[in-house]
């Protein structure tokens, strides 16, 4: 690629992140966009709905910018808990290593890749299709002692990610754990949730339960809930919910209201079909009643245990309970708001074969999604589209349009069919028999990581057939020599990529197109009394998009210094914007409390092997097989670093030790409110299709000041 | 190799045989050979020292295998544990898998591979030196039908051993679990062993201890030990006892009491030195009891706790107990006799460095253990021996000195080196940290096992350097066809080597050699009164020995049947002799309840997929690519029963569930002389290098009836 090709992007791109911010910073202002921008604040009750006008409103202000920046990791905290903190680190932490990447080189390594004049032996024509690989390792002279400056600097920045890997882990443990010291009682603390309960032949699935943990815990036992097959129930639940949905509209619709006086004859007939609608729901209603006063109501072979303190709900989580270890399987209890109901897979044949039914499904989207990335990778070649679409080459032939094509529309294309990604892994997930949203979306942030770094990373560099990348990864002996022949190569591609798909993910996040289109479009029929839905942070699809930025710099930084000021922009904005975001936006739909953390630092140590087997490869392609072989410990020392991680912290966000859960319950001793605590705990685990609804006695209440009116 | 060499090899060694059983049929009953062939029975006193003559004790009688033969596995359990029963039961389980397979081989295999004339086409010459391939797959006409009974033969097989395999750990865990139900109290279910402690500025390692478990465990926390650094007591102690030998051999040798009379310088001279050696021992004693007493034993930071139940113990285990994951790491508490006092390394960072550093020396010896095994290969080939030294060239024209040389010296040789493998590995395993006799030894099995199968199994079929071997290893995907090369190429080797390194292993497992040896040379200066020496069952020399048979019958039996009745009669004779070891000779050391049994299954899961991948290169070296790609579910298929094996049966073997411990303190519950055991643990764990030593008291009480002689 050539540089002109790189400005034209960065320039549509720093357009359209200009245009962004001027667009958000004036709409943010427009009571109508509240629900969209704010719609925390809105619930909170902080932020009111002002219909005065006044001229302010239309002129862009940057105070969000500077509200965003003064916000401290305290007020983070309480705003989104420890999971949005975590976040939030995860970009100060790319932040801090990429500028000391940057600071290495751009000042060291850029002038050391600029001095060779490997480039300059070859075709000149081809060298100026190809001036950015001036800026790269590519223009280093072959066994130049030059190449012991990219060595040492592959040395010192992996140990300057290592050192602050270390104490990043470090702190969040100490967070996490604190934390937990300074928490309410919580039920989750005190319960733990059982699978795969045995049938016994007398009694029901509670009684069994009952028996079974009153024998083993007999002095922290408390009672227990058993969970029930609602499958039934909650479809009509969610149908009576649709139904007093359009009832309520009809009854409020603006544009009905005013030919109330018209028509007779229309409102008669809006009458007709809103009692219709009522009838539906009363005898739905009744239905779901009879459903769930019914004795015969399935009991599913789960239940939620409860303990009389934290301690006692951990060493029952912790023993094998039954002798045949599939049954009385135990687990911690998610948080109440974080249960997952709809997917209570509850023996353990059927949750270990769905486990790896959709190990083996999500193997085969990863692999089979190269199709249409393939053929992405066929539009950034402009002779091939030349053919394929000849009508085209007239437009083609324009020098702007050409630059477009090659620099922005490829990433662009990629991105959205990226968007479908994040939602189809939470899909599988979901499925897979994790019993909380909060695990169903760190399962689905694992699995969109690999999927970004197989089918971008690896489909980019190998671009061909799926055959021909599994050969690759096949092959570990000649991973290194490929990888070292493809990583440069497309440098360019990649430092486009930071462009197109960090920036402009990053700053649409802030504009929120996709929600503001939807609210543009629903406005005229929804009511201002509707209750504001929040949205919950997506982390399942920011995490990996900024892992994955993190990994091209990582990989990159040794072969291309160039794209560490682009990256260092695009964390510069997602530092800020992210901020705005969980001030303005998102509320926590659950508090894994920091257990996301571990996902960065497995990415961050692969980024580090991988960045390392490229070396090797470099190192050996640039006949300074000295260095190639000096590398080798490197990724030996790295592991070994990970593992000494693994042990040192990973069982801190397993679970809490011995001693603080100790420190917790004695401080509950002298907490006169436990005993209702432990009363109350029963009702905190209710299924919500359970729960008594009362749709049809509202859109009662609702009726009375109707008829009257009528 | 041609059928004569086989014949010869398989002659010498049922001679062999034969002369062993005959042998030990005879000297086991003389006297003077009890120590070596029944020192069990000499222990237990069931056995009396008979010093009449009768002629029986001359002639040969097969007595003792009907005495092994009817030992049931209710009285196998008594004399040597659970351990004991779990090797029989891996004899018995290859016993059934291999007749099975056997006849499979035989009746269909066997024939359909003489039927066909694939090497017919061979040059005659060739043929004829290579008869005995006719009875192998390599005599299939490549192409042929034919190789769908080889194909249905491998599912039918692999599907036969994994049903016994489940039902075999099935067995196992059932016999593990009331094995604990029938138990005794045991100190070491009622103990955990704490390491990593940290050291308070304040105070002992063992108010540390006391405090913190007091904090955490208040209902249930008994008491603990503190282990102490006794590496210089301990050598004191070795050398007192040393003396002590000494000085007792020279009071009762028979040589000198014959002189007593006769010279009295001479016997002046003895009792001098006598005396010289008793002032010796009573100074190192005197010093021991000073180092024994002394306040400033140094305390190691790891101690033993103890609980009050079973339950409690097992808590404690199985939490996390501190808020830093390296500190107070939990094991559970090896059985009394059974802990390994040497070594006690007791810091989490000390512990993992020497084991990642063992790891490396023995993956290090593994690989360049190689050199002399090819030395040993090149002794097969004759030609070649002839051109290293060709002044054997006359001796090696004998046709019978030529057959011993490629039939049996090979393996002989290699037999030799790998004797010395089992204690190397042990001596490794028992510097890597762990804590017990029987870890040391479970973890020396799976070392040999590994050890053996690179260096016998890889290094034969891929006779060469070590690059070439890991050259292999490291191309997954060109394995199978490799693999289908070499396999079928070697399988007279092995064929050999079952009937020389099987047979003869086991028989002079009988005979006893060593032992038998030494006892003949040291006879003359041991007492009849010392105390006999019972040796323990060397689990981690045995259990790889019949493994790695396991695997060469598994991985040959359809491309070589004829291997298959060699096996079988290994296995029969190796079921006898080991029983009756068993009875006359070892003693159980320490009792693991079964902790072996998953190396085995690991093993045959292992020899199972090795199988399989043989089975794709097979057939698909044979043109049969259909078959070679319906055979890749196979692997698959096992692995995923691996993996449910994993989840059903090994937690019961890593620890005892909730419901198995309850119920055993429950019991406790009305036993009255629990509260003298809970008196008594304290006691249990006592490094022997700090109990009272009273030797030279005992050569006082020997000196007297001396002096009144003199």
């Amino acid at each position: 690629m050539i540089v002109s090709a790189l400005l034209t992007s960065v320039g549509i791109n720093t357009a359209l992140c200009v245009l962004f911010f001027t667009l958000y910073s004036v709409l943010r202002k427009q009571p109508s966009n509240y629900e969209v921008y704010s719609p925390r604040l809105l619930a909170e009750g902080t932020s009111k709905r002002r219909s005065r006008f006044n001229l302010e409103r239309l002129i862009p202000s940057p105070g969000w910018v500077a509200k965003a920046w003064r916000l401290s990791e305290e007020e983070l905290l309480s705003l989104s808990g420890l999971d949005g903190v975590v976040f939030m680190r995860m970009i100060t932490f790319s932040l801090k290593i990429f500028t000391f990447a940057g600071i290495v080189g751009i000042l060291v390594l850029l002038p050391v890749n600029c001095w060779g004049n490997q480039l300059k032996d070859i075709d000149v024509a081809d060298f100026a299709n190809n001036s950015l690989d001036v800026f790269t390792i590519s223009n280093v002279n072959s066994g130049s002692h030059w190449l012991w400056v990219h060595f040492s600097a592959v040395y010192i920045v992996t140990g300057f990610i290592c050192i602050l890997l270390f104490y990043e882990y470090k702190y969040i443990s100490s967070r996490r754990i604190s934390y937990f010291y300074s928490s309410e009682p919580q039920p989750h603390h005190f319960t733990i949730l059982v699978l795969s309960i045995p049938r016994s032949s007398s009694g029901s699935i509670s009684d069994n339960v009952e028996s079974f943990f009153k024998e083993l815990y007999p002095s922290t036992y408390l009672s227990n809930v058993v969970i029930h097959r609602t499958r039934k129930i909650r479809s009509l639940v969610n149908e009576a919910k649709k139904l007093y949905k359009r009832v309520t509209q009809l009854r409020s619709d603006p544009t009905q209201q005013k030919n109330e006086h018209g028509g007779l004859l229309r409102n008669f007939g809006r009458k007709n079909s809103i009692e219709h609608y009522e009838k539906k729901l009363e005898d739905i209603e009744e239905n779901v009643r009879l459903k769930q006063s019914e004795a015969s109501l399935a009991e599913a072979r789960a239940a939620f245990v409860f303990f009389k303190s934290r301690f006692g709900a951990a060493t029952a989580f912790h023993m094998q309970q039954s002798v045949n270890p599939t049954q009385w399987i135990t687990e911690f209890a998610p948080e109440p708001r974080d249960v997952y109901w709809p997917f209570f897979s509850e023996s353990f044949m059927r949750r270990w074969i769905s486990k790896l039914v959709i190990v083996v499904v999500c193997t085969l989207y990863t692999i089979t999604f190269l199709i249409p990335v393939v053929i992405v990778q066929g539009l950034t070649n402009l002779s091939q589209l030349e053919i394929l679409f000849p009508f085209l080459t007239s437009i083609l032939s324009i020098k702007f349009v050409s630059q477009i094509v090659t620099g922005y529309l490829p990433s662009l294309i990629l991105q959205l069919f990226l968007k479908l990604v994040p939602p189809v892994m939470e899909f599988l997930s979901s499925i897979q028999g994790y019993i909380s949203h909060s695990d169903i979306e760190k399962s689905a942030c694992n699995k969109v990581l690999w999927f970004t770094i197989w089918n971008v990373f690896f489909a980019t560099l190998f671009s061909g057939s799926i055959l021909s990348m599994l050969s690759v990864i096949l092959d570990p002996k000649g991973l290194p020599g490929k990888l070292a022949v493809a990583v440069p190569a497309q440098a360019s591609f990649f430092i486009t990529y930071v462009v197109t798909s960090g920036w402009t993910s990053v700053s649409s996040e802030l504009f929120l197109i996709i929600p503001f289109i939807i609210n543009l479009i629903t406005r005229p029929f929804t009511s201002s009394d509707d209750k504001v839905e929040v949205p919950s942070f997506p982390y399942h699809r920011d995490i990996p998009r900024v892992l994955f930025l993190g990994l091209l710099g990582i990989t990159y930084f040794f072969l291309a210094p160039l794209i560490l000021p682009f990256l260092l922009i695009y964390f510069c904005l997602a530092y800020i914007i992210y901020r705005n975001q969980f001030i303005n936006v998102y509320a926590p739909r659950y508090e894994t409390a920091g257990k996301f953390w571990p996902v960065v630092h497995n990415s961050m140590i692969f980024s580090l092997v991988l960045m390392h087997i490229i070396a090797v490869g470099i190192f050996a392609a640039k006949k300074l097989s000295l260095a190639s072989t000096l590398i080798i410990p490197l990724p030996v020392l790295t592991l070994l670093f990970n593992e000494y991680c693994r042990k040192r912290f990973l069982p801190i966000f397993v679970a809490y030790s011995a001693e603080s859960l100790i420190k917790k319950d004695r401080e509950d001793e002298n907490d006169t409110t436990i005993a209702e605590f432990h009363d109350n705990l029963v009702n905190a685990y209710k299924d919500p299709s359970l729960l008594p609804i009362r749709h049809s006695s509202n859109t009662e209440g609702l009726r009375s000041p109707l008829i009257s009116q009528a």
